[in-house]
């Protein structure tokens, strides 16, 4: 059970939102879930919060009473100026201070591999690289974390920033080889994010036990993660599926994979 | 003279974009200046391009026709978030995504020393370490930082990010001793941030030669940049004026000097 | 199934190229075998092509038709200069080149310890390092690497160069506890490395699952690469038969082993 | 069976000594154990030199017919500077001069997480590092760890200097779960730094497979240790014993955990 | 005029600190001299406090009353064990504890190349590398900069370390065209240590302006530290004057020079 | 004057070969010029010995009675494979293992720019990274370095290896304003290569003091080279003569300038 006494879980509608409500009282002895429309099947650990992320005082009430915040709410793909504007970055400032104002001490936040996209496949990068974002969605993400540093730098609000691969049931492209991250996976990273003495401001990659990857997560490593699942077991299936690439497309060659290959947003949308 | 045809000048009518305005043509042919004001004085390669940087279609307007900008404008120190988010954030984005749709090459970014500020001064840092920001303020710039990184990487667009110290008449403090930058200094700083024939996404420290420096400045070196002012000059009068600091108060031990000392701007402007 | 239609296989006469026939179709539909002599028991799936890697028309010739190659062919021990410039440097262009003119994509290269034997045993190296090769042998190794810089640089023939250790049907020494590389951990890198979406110019090491390992060997991990063999399984047997070295012995201090305790070919030949 | 003929043992009555008479001979042919009282039970590959670390005459007959040192010896926790200045700093002194002048070949030190303890426990560091000692008792395996270091630069006397973390029968607090040495494990990691053909001057940490750490041990590794025991196996029943620490107590903050948060012994023994 | 009321100057009658007393109260408004015999011609910001630096009550005596310390006594060169302990090492230790229990703020300690004389000629190095002294004497150094390291990361007192080179009138052979530092060079670094805001713990190189340096001492120039004279000037006398070395004498390979081609002081004095 | 005995200069007959001339007995005592028709107008100290550098006898007989060589001689442009390898490749192995036999002590090598052509233009980079050749000529210049370490890692053989960026009268495009090395600073450079007491194997830049610099030259600095002439003396006259480039031409983009924009050499030629 963790040591915290209310999480307040952003985004828990989503996929994996809702992957890590099976993580139940590990999170925290009660568990407060927000997200745009309310959460169904509560259990007797659970709250709801229903909430819009560009609404400061809402997002302040729920974090009301929290010790600690599991951050996934927010747009999740590349999307319009506007709307990464508001859910993701307006939405990132507001948790961010209204911890400040509640005395949150920690905040797990669901950062991506759009973050750092622009590294080529062959490089093995850790969480101290300069970041390199795919996407106006990737910069968001880049934002968030640049708050997570502020606030644990200047108020000591300590942040698990988890770059996120790819969270899904299972692999479906040879990328996802590299970056697939299993729920279950997923829900031990955040939970050992949660328990760890002190994490201060740290960088983990979300990934699974993956024999591909580009990623040095020794950080994640350190908070005693040790991953279950691996995108290996996928592997025969995945080749067997999908077509070899040619390595000098962007979307092969890069770690964002597709996001790198794609134009600006208001263009591809046309 | 510069090879670019036509320049746009943002924030033309602060300290900083007054002294570049005597750059002349070796900023562009023709510098179209903005803020949110007139210019005065225009000189006969000079043109007014009146703007509010949270409107995107102004900006946008602005931008046609330019195959540069120098970007200084926006808030130029801590402030509410609302402030921050429309003039550096938003209107970060809109040079950035006027200058992808109008074919604009080059920018040159004011970014400032509160994107690293939480840094030790014992420590020396070049442009590629990660951003720690000491402010809403320094978190914009960071913000911005990433913006022209993803713009490189994927549209082109090539940026100087110039993270200035203390851009003002002469150093009036301790800390200025290191971190000042010339009025002298700063003009040749963005020309040649300009005429080099490329730049990529590059970052530099916008200092004069200053011997105390905490910057690892071989970035600004590759551009040809050759500061002709010293804060040296002026150490001799400052430590006349000034008190010895605690060197455990935040604002000595850090490299954002009072910004790090600073609480949350909304409490701190109670 | 490889999605190569055919790959040429220099050298596969020798042991590591015999051994690597048994990946039959793995490296390509069609695996076109070439070494001095012709090879026997031909598969359905192979053909021959008997050639002196000194004459560049006959390497062309049977590049031509070949969409990758794996090139373990040359003189593989020190040799006098004639020898390892005909061999393997003269050898080492005509792959490069007939790939070049053939649209050939990757290229394998079997380079080798040797390359970087004057490290010592105690420093950890990955493949970013200096190289610096022990032996005339080992110089053309660094020639061939390179090569394949170049050619990946200018022209997009992607390689990954393998720096063998040791390559043997077991461990027999104490070095090769640190270096051994099994026949079907040798085939498994083999065969990861034309099976990865994209590889752009890489070194990796070829060694087992060895603990007392002195390389760093993410890139070979990266390519999903996981050795099934193990030195250590030995590690008794070699003890009980092998004496204690002197640890200032250059055989004992370096990498490269003895080929770091020789003297000049042309001298130790006498 | 080690090939080194006699090997000192001091320290050999304390826990860790009398962990590591279980090697027997994997030490040496004939193991010769010294502290400051007899040792008892002596097995036929063992005899006694009970000595005072002060006294240079004792150590010195000591260590004459030995060809290598297993330097446990020492006060093993803070104390007042007289203590350390006489066990350990000259005790150390004695060790190596001794050891020069008798023509020992190898010397394994224990060393300790308290070198290195003001790194930050959210910091992987390796032996590399400059050392952050947390008390006189690290600074006094600082000055052996250079004794060290100057024994081989001039005299060719090799060293492993191990930095023990924890080792005790179990981890008992949380900390423990990321410094905890088996007293198996320990015995393995003295006999591979003794059975190693060369090591020079070696930093390796004292730590199980502990998924937790703060150390990339790759030196240890390079010596053959695979360490048989985890922490991890202890995780639950130290998180149901222990409370959570605030991550900014320097005892939860830094790697040397309650010698951190600790004063000067001086005082804090009044 | 320094901002310190009252600075303790060690070794006050050797070479090096009689040239510092020419600095006069830019070192502190009082200065204390302390040294085995009394200093004579005390100036009027002068006084006077003989000590013993092996008697912790004497010492005690003399830093009481004192903000600041600028350690240069001591043995100053190779000497037999118990010299190098009761000077070198007790007497570091005696300065440390006194500074903590009277209030000193900072310490400049007089370090030497002699604690990283085993790194050769042909390395550049900084001053985060590790220690690899060349005698016990440097064995020394590097246990009082550990002390240094200790006492700021635990109790807040600052220190610059001053790894001197050859602190001279005059270069005389060719390795002091590389090491040399004038005593006007010398006075100017150690006043710029007391008068930098924020040192922390800091190691900096003590050299003049000497283009062939094998040190990038950017951590004196974050002091403000801009040497004035250059061994540079004397290289045309010291070529005339001496033979070129055999580049692989250890005198002539490795930083420490003479140091490390001698032997232990206990046979070479025979 | 030279501590060498006799200096074999090749490349005698060339621009850089002529003006190394002028320096004289700085860089022997003798100096034995060899190029492929005589050289002319002989000084008092030198003599003539005309040769091909792909008769390994010839050469021999030149090096022998020579203590140093400096190395300028072979192809100096891109050329087809046949010319680069019997000049530079094979003619490289013949100095090296004629001044093995003959017991010279030190070559100092021309390398090149062409070496690490493709590192981008707002990289910089020192002499330990990897190569990254742009054309066949450019591995020759690898492949000689190669040989330079490991016939000093086995034989003693000291060499500096200089790539020289643009050894011309005067800078005359705007990469020459980075490149830049004027006659008068190679001559400094190669005489302070041969008068330095020990340079083991070490890599150099053969710039002025341009301050577009993309060069870390610490290593030339260690040899005491002072550069006295800079191509930024030119640059007004060069903006003025010259086109700005596009940033994303490989000519402007690369460090190799228009060597990375050619195809290949059999290619282009026609």
């Amino acid at each position: 059970m963790s040591h915290f006494q209310r999480v307040l879980l952003t985004g828990a509608s989503g996929a994996v939102g809702t992957a890590l409500r099976q993580s139940g009282t590990r999170l925290g002895k009660i568990v407060r879930l927000s997200d745009r429309k309310p959460c169904e099947n509560l259990g007797p650990h659970e709250e709801d919060a229903t909430l819009d992320l560009a609404d400061f005082d809402a997002v302040s009430e729920a974090v009301k009473g929290c010790d600690a915040i599991v951050h996934l709410g927010g747009q999740p793909l590349e999307a319009e100026w506007k709307t990464i504007l508001d859910s993701n970055i307006s939405g990132g400032y507001h948790i961010y201070e209204a911890a400040r104002r509640h005395g949150v001490r920690r905040i797990v936040y669901a950062s991506s591999v759009h973050a750092i996209g622009y590294y080529e496949r062959t490089e093995t990068i850790d969480g101290s690289v300069p970041t390199r974002p795919d996407s106006l969605y990737g910069v968001s993400k880049t934002f968030v974390e640049n708050l997570g540093r502020y606030y644990f730098d200047k108020f000591g609000i300590e942040t698990v920033s988890i770059r996120i691969g790819s969270c899904f049931p299972e692999p479906t492209d040879r990328r996802h080889l590299i970056t697939w991250l299993s729920y279950r996976d997923c829900r031990q990273l955040v939970e050992k994010s949660l328990s760890a003495e002190r994490v201060g401001f740290m960088v983990a990659y979300g990934m699974s036990h993956n024999s591909r990857a580009f990623w040095d997560n020794r950080t994640a490593a350190s908070l005693g993660y040790k991953p279950e699942d691996s995108a290996d077991d996928y592997a025969d299936k995945v080749f067997a599926k999908t077509q070899q690439g040619d390595p000098n497309d962007p979307a092969v060659r890069f770690q964002g994979g597709s996001f790198c290959a794609a134009g600006h947003f208001e263009d591809d949308k046309k």
